[in-house]
């Protein structure tokens, strides 16, 4: 087989250039949109090859997705000189955004199960749905902290924590592409995105600058990028739509070619966002056409172009013209021919590895993982009294009600016919000899949400008059329930991706929409015990529901299993798993405050209050832990035993107290007493575990350099010696252990 | 007289320490606070000398501060074998802090009237009435840009524009000090602080860490004071509290050494802000003691500590013991005593050149001054129906009411026992032959705050159910008048310097404290027509005040003349002149939003607005403006031009088309429409015109090379070829004219 230096150098420029770019995404492009393609238009039109078509997907089914990539592969591969597969990229930051694809939790409620193994699982099912129907290349996982909840991705996020988003990404990134440099069958190439800084844009608004010093880009928001390369092999990054103090990513030299790719290593292919290469002369100004966008984004290191060639389309001529040296174009060819290779999308025509593998799918195991999924992103905030989980005898009535309740929501990234279990309809499931009523209570938009709403560019919300006999007949009806579910939060038309000036989606208040707070206020006045259950993409301002109501759970978008799994958890068949991968603030005053600012933030306000309302990893239990004990092997390391590899031990010892079997979370941070550049405390360690009643475990953590390593006054990683004080979180409790750190010799 | 080298040289270590830092502040300084100095005490504890002494005016009378200034000149100048004179530094950053002095609008109410000769003139006053009773030097002006309105400081500073701080800080610098190196007789040295970026702390928190790239730093935050020292001289400089990326401002050579000292060539005097240095190890933790803090903070380029020797105390004992080098000394030795040198304190023991001057103040000027300038202060912000000025008949009632209209505010840095014409007393004084009720309506906290409330801890905000009959007393008496004033906003003990975890003073939510929203809301629905008078530190959320009242006035702190001048405005005696420094958010969750943000920035939100509530520059006039033309003389201009010092002249010609003599602002911007940075639209220019009925004037604005300058991607300063859209703004009318800038050839 040749290689892909040979390859390259056989290409045409025109083939090269075919390479660098999307043709299109398949709903959208003219040829491939209907039911059967039209293969002969799609050649005419691309007569030198496509690098990519984009979500085959979408709106198809199983079957229709691979009918349409068979047909699609083999017209590329048989009929054009190259003879190049086709690269499909689809949407699956929660499950494959397609028709009969399973729909996972959002991944901010992935992280909030601070399970790895999960998220590993999830997105191994991902790339099985994917590959079953012919398709190749996921837009996952997103790896931006997510440091400001007025932004409306942040469900695609696994939180605040560069550690927790770290070790889900790569988790993630194996999930998908397995573990080899060449993708197995069952498996796709990942994106990673949005390199980098993207979860911080300035006042919350989607895209919008980013403003940071370079050593917290490095330390929080580049970390998870560089460990997803390093451990995990990443096949493609794809860079965000914002700037960096004036430099938009997709030109930033600086940053993607030489700290993505020179310094941190990255062999893949970087990928635009979607019409980001345009966005360099429509929004940033920095260009004054697509063409110049282009020319810019290539040299900055981009190696394609997608949804479709806008900048891209005139490539050839810049090269021809003497305007762009054909050296960019090759180094990018070769990125993407690479990342095809890995999928063996540049096997000879006619051989026996084809471009295209066809796996078969257990439809009922993702649906399993999804529900076990469901359950584990659950995160039980306040439970007066113990009211969860219920306690409802076979005779008594539930009144589930609130706007969330009758739907299933998704969040974005789902295909718009994408159905699922509500929470009405799992709590009458689950509770099948109690009488489950249902009372609307209010809306939060006038039309109820579905996935497809996501896409509407309009929003109206409810009004408000129109609530006041809905909530009458809700209050009403609580008044002679016995336990009051009232599910609440926000859907796909109040927070989500507002990707562009016409179509909105950041918030600029976290409360939430409506007359919902009202609702949950006047439903616990009747003293009928109360459960708010908040559907969100991610922190409202819940300080009015959690003073009403008697317990408050959160979840964010539990995909397509979510309401029998929130009533599995309701019933209390399983614990309350789930643990905050995000800060709730107080106010959407408060914002930015998340775990690991440094230590001269957050001073506190004179009205309020330096806290937020709930903390990275909250999360109650049905049960109790008690923290035993947390032992350091050696509370003495040198400079030169952790540069070396070495670890320090943390051994914590803990044993469920109460009288059920529960989860747990215990999380370990890392604070470098004296430092000469100023630290905060640093997540270095967590996992869960699950322990009957009465039982014990050791937990052990191996802490290495990089639990001790700052970024000093020169940008350069460094240990110093001294104290660096160990605490341990399990609950609501915590223990401090000292570790002294010893210079090398 | 012996040069700075030679005294230098003559100095022992412990005399060069000495100058060091500032021995205490005169009103908490054992030797100094009563009402006599126990010189022959301080001169024991001191006996090498002192470098400083803080605060001699505050609580002391004008005779009582010249007394104890003399004195203590006079003990060290004749009894220290140095004989050096002591700088004594003053609060100054709207008056003078002392008794007797004149108190002036809050700064960003005296950059409410965009005139910078009335700012030199307040500055002028505030040198004049320190040097009148022997003081010497004024921590002011204040640098920092209006970035966070729930910053507590906001109040000090100029306003949100670098443009317009650096306009104002350079009148402010030239003010105090006049022109020459040499300090005049009435004139003192300034102090521009808080070296640097201090104005945007995260989340809104006091000394909170600075998020900013270093374009941004160096475009925005760095201006203003590259501005006072390039054009002013400025004597010394402060730094700030905060961290930038993790190294604090009093540890950070690189931008106090490097950048401030060598790049910008400051000469001056670099100063720690108030306990800046042990903050190095309590706040930052990146000292492990005071005086480690004091190696690092000395070593970086701080030149003196204050207000007490907690860090400087053990110097000479590291400079003995091999810890610090005497150059770091020598340096910030010299660096103090050229400062001294300017103010004359230097010398000979017995000379004709005495170290303390004594000028005679007018008063009753400084106080005229006052009032014009609380008058420029006042911005009409909204006037429904040309409400006002107010058309009361002689036998009308005005309700006066609100929490702010009986006591007078001044804000911080006001000496404790100033007092002031309060609204309700301008009120009485000008409408003589109206009625004036007085209701209290609601309070904001529940015992009435003056300048003596910003030094208390603890804040108790007022009883909402004791407002219940003070509000329905309002109501009651609204009903029966021909107009109310409703006077409300904020005070001394609702947002201030937040200067420790025990002292907050940041707000997380911009709404007024108490029922004030309510207050307005019930007494407009009485239908009589109603002023809202707002009175606060800087924006708070007007949404409600605004959708309720007829006309909405806004003004900072408006000093100790501030009802009169008020009560003026409201009469129609002069126009409505102020104009807005900063921008009124709609609300919290849009913050930040000012003026100047990148092309990117505000994409909206979901269910809010992306425009603020009021931008900058806002202000209605009591007559009406045309924007008649806008020429440029050339539209055609060449990089090298620009490079030797040519200019873009903009002529504008404005008329007052209304019935009355008026006041507007004309404000230039400039906007490099490609650039290849991304750049934001920025202020280039702007001046008042004071226009009778049908007056027509040309304002001329000389665009230099500043005004088309950007930060490179290698951060050069380079103007860039190009198409550049200059608009011109007054009122709500603006024009737009195109500059092509040719480059050099």
């Amino acid at each position: 087989m040749q290689s892909i230096d040979e390859l390259l150098t056989s290409l045409s420029l025109e083939e090269k250039v075919a390479q660098l770019s999307c043709a299109g995404r398949c709903y959208e492009l003219a040829e491939v949109a209907g039911d059967e393609p039209d293969l002969d238009a799609l050649l005419n039109r691309f007569p030198h090859g496509v690098g990519q078509l984009g979500r085959p997907s979408m709106g198809r089914s199983r079957d229709g997705t691979e009918r349409l990539t068979t047909q699609l592969q083999a017209a590329f591969r048989d009929r054009t000189r190259a003879g190049i597969g086709i690269l499909f990229n689809e949407e699956g930051v929660h499950g494959l955004m397609g028709g009969e694809a399973t729909v996972f939790p959002a991944a901010l409620g992935l992280a909030a199960s601070w399970d790895p193994a999960l998220v590993e699982a999830a997105y191994a099912a991902v790339a099985a749905e994917c590959r079953e129907r012919g398709s190749n290349y996921v837009y996952a996982p997103v790896l931006d902290l997510a440091r400001d909840p007025r932004w409306g991705r942040i469900e695609e996020t696994f939180g605040e924590d560069p550690y927790l988003v770290a070790t889900m990404g790569v988790a993630a990134v194996v999930g998908l592409q397995g573990k080899g440099d060449r993708i197995a069958p069952d498996r796709v190439l990942a994106c990673a995105k949005h390199f980098f800084g993207h979860g911080i844009p300035q006042a919350g608004s989607n895209a919008g600058p980013v403003a940071l010093g370079e050593r917290e880009l490095r330390r929080d928001h580049l970390m998870p990028f560089a460990a997803v390369i390093r451990e995990a092999n990443v096949g493609a990054i794809m860079v965000a739509y914002h700037e960096l103090d004036g430099i938009p990513m997709h030109a930033n030299s600086r940053w993607v070619s030489e700290v993505l790719r020179n310094e941190l290593g990255f062999a893949g292919m970087v990928s635009s966002d979607g019409f980001g290469v345009p966005q360099l002369a429509t929004v940033h100004r920095v260009a004054d056409t697509p063409t110049d966008a282009a020319r810019q984004a290539f040299t900055a290191g981009i190696d394609c172009e997608v949804p479709e060639p806008v900048g891209s389309a005139a490539l050839v001529e810049e090269v021809r013209a003497g305007r762009l040296s054909v050296d960019v174009i090759d180094r990018a060819c070769r990125n993407v021919l690479n990342a095809k290779h890995r999928l063996g999308l540049l096997a000879p025509k006619g051989s026996s590895e084809p471009g295209t593998y066809v796996v078969e799918v257990d439809r009922s195991e993702h649906q399993a993982l999804a529900l076990r999924a469901a359950e584990q992103a659950v995160v039980l905030l306040t439970n007066d009294n113990s009211l969860l989980p219920l306690d409802v005898s076979p005779t008594g009535t539930i009144l589930v009600c609130g706007p969330n309740a009758a739907g299933a929501h998704f969040g974005g990234y789902t295909d718009p016919d994408a159905a699922g279990v509500s929470i009405l309809e799992g709590m009458r499931a689950r509770f099948k000899t109690s009488t489950v009523a249902y009372r609307e209570g209010c809306r939060i938009t006038e039309e109820p949400a579905t996935a497809a709403t996501w896409w509407q560019d309009e929003v109206r919300l409810a009004d408000p008059a129109a609530d006041d006999d809905r909530i009458a007949a809700a209050v009403a009806a609580a008044a002679n329930a016995d336990v009051v579910v009232a599910v609440i939060g926000g859907n796909e038309a109040t927070h989500r991706e507002g990707w562009w000036f016409d179509h909105l989606g950041d918030r600029s208040d976290l409360t939430m929409a409506g007359r919902q707070e009202e609702l949950v206020e006047r439903i616990a006045a009747t003293e009928t015990p109360t459960v708010a259950l908040v559907i969100s993409a991610g922190p409202v301002d819940l300080r009015r529901v959690v003073a009403a109501a008697d317990a408050v759970v959160w979840s964010c978008y539990p995909g397509e299993l979510g309401g029998e799994a929130i009533a599995r958890i309701l019933a209390g068949d399983t614990d309350a798993a789930g643990r905050l991968p995000v800060t709730f603030p107080r106010s959407t005053g408060q914002i930015p405050i998340y775990s690991g600012r440094q230590p001269s933030a957050g001073r506190g306000y004179l009205h309020g209050d330096a806290a937020p309302l709930f903390p990275l990893g909250h999360g109650l239990s049905y049960t109790t832990f008690g923290l035993d004990s947390v032992r350091v092997a050696t509370s003495q390391v040198t400079v030169d035993d952790l540069a070396a590899g070495g670890n320090v031990v943390i051994e914590v010892t803990i044993t469920n107290t109460g009288a059920r079997s529960g989860s747990e979370l215990i999380r370990v941070h890392v604070d470098d007493l004296i430092a000469s550049v100023a630290q905060p405390q640093r997540l270095a360690g967590f996992c869960r575990v699950e322990l009957e009643p009465g039982g014990s475990t050791t937990a052990e953590f191996r802490l290495d350099a990089a639990a001790f390593t700052l970024l000093d006054q020169n940008m350069q990683s460094r240990i110093e010696p001294g104290e660096f004080m160990v605490t341990v979180y399990a609950g609501d409790q915590r223990r401090n252990v000292m570790i002294q750190v010893g210079d090398g010799s």
